[in-house]
């Protein structure tokens, strides 16, 4: 890949998160949210958000880089010509976006036949922005914009481990999760993607979820390998097919959560 | 109580929460958030930062108001003058604040003998300001400024509860909170004093916690109770000297809660 191509698709990745935002927070906070018809199939404004994101960062794409794949939490599979796929996620954190909590978020990655080169995490109603990728590792928000790092080694006894549900996945992966978190710290729940934004962020140690799908963890992973992390499945293989993963801010504590989540 | 002193009370609690910010903000996100050497006797920054900020505001009461009394979390309680007393919290969620998340908060309120009249909750890096009390009720944050107005009665099964830890509080304290966390559509973990913004701002329907002392609670009451939400004890009691709390939208969802909690 040229230098050319990786600026073509770092600014291609941002236009995809600023065309996102307003769609995104035009329902945020907003009383319809409180109407649950869903199930009567009348109108759900956080499907009506998740769509009509994804339609306009498909817009970006047709318009900047026609030939590219698409995979999209809510319109599926566009097959490419290129070898490059875009990966996107208009709205992460659902259930975190109904409840109004400023903690789901906007994940979009450009991924090749091996993952995720590039990653996106995108907080519209902080207006924080995280991207890796392409030596590039930088948050830009309240603050204003700082590099990426995430944490040195420590040990588990230290570490602060992160999760969406304190229920995980299934019994079974209820009962490994909960190996580590007998050993860390502090466990925290309910941060969606956030929580690998602040992996990558070095505020945290790990993050294990269950149960994902590859448009969750595509952007996360290019983001947290930029900042020096890891991003594997609980066996230690590539985690961007989705379901369990295990994200460490170091080899070191990657390795002691992984012996936890593998030997009885 | 004449409007002059409602105006001068709102100003000297805006004021407070102006100080607070960069006090807060020094610390949050620094990579020093890794070093923890508290039980070695070394600098703590969760705990400087929290008594930064509460110095701050009681340099501006100094200022402001003198003869007023303050309960603050770090420095105690300072007897005053006037029947009003400043009841401070610098970093509501202290944990939340180490992880880098953004639901912590600053909980200032003025309260009389009977419990909180005016309320603050303020979240710095956001930006974002939740005002109840004498007849205000707003949020001023990304958006805007807005109403606060909280939700209307709807049935526990299509209800968003919170609460801060899954632990809850006791083991007995768990069981109870586990008899409406049943019945309830969605249950959301981690937000320390943000969940109680939310339920102001009309996004959710419960918060259920226990173990609070008298300055987590003062000022989510006086904001709550602004924009029209009931919060009390698991009895149905007056809540600000802290304990078991059960905030809710409405008095319908509160009495069906209340029950819940009650009667085995």
């Amino acid at each position: 890949m040229t230098n050319d191509l990786h600026t073509d698709l770092i600014d291609t990745a941002l236009a995809l998160a600023d065309a996102a935002r307003p769609a995104t927070l035009r329902h945020f906070r907003s009383l319809d949210l409180g109407v649950d018809n869903k199930a009567d199939g009348g109108f759900d404004p956080v499907t009506a958000a998740d769509k009509a994101a994804e339609r306009v960062m498909r817009d970006v794409l047709q318009g900047r880089r026609p030939e590219d794949g698409i995979l999209g939490e809510e319109y599926g599979q566009t097959i490419g010509k290129t070898g490059i796929t875009w990966v996107l996620d208009p709205i992460d954190g659902t259930r975190g976006y109904l409840s109004g909590t400023p903690t789901w978020g906007v994940l979009i990655a450009a991924s090749g036949a091996d993952g995720p080169m590039l990653g996106v995490i995108d907080q519209p109603y902080i207006g924080e922005r995280f991207l890796g990728g392409f030596g590039q590792a930088w948050v830009e928000g309240p603050l204003g914009r700082r590099e990426l790092q995430t944490r040195a080694a420590r040990p588990l006894s230290e570490a602060i481990l992160f999760t969406t549900f304190p229920e995980v996945g299934s019994n079974e992966e209820r009962l490994l999760f909960q190996r580590v978190e007998r050993e860390v710290r502090l466990t925290r729940y309910g941060c969606d993607c956030y929580a690998y934004a602040l992996l990558a962020a070095g505020q945290i140690d790990l993050v294990i979820e269950a149960g994902l799908h590859p448009y969750d963890i595509h952007a996360p992973i290019a983001v947290i390998e930029a900042a020096g992390g890891i991003v594997t499945d609980w066996q230690g293989g590539k985690a961007h097919d989705g379901g369990r993963v295990l994200a460490a801010a170091n080899p070191e504590i990657h390795a002691e959560a992984l012996k936890l989540l593998n030997n009885p």
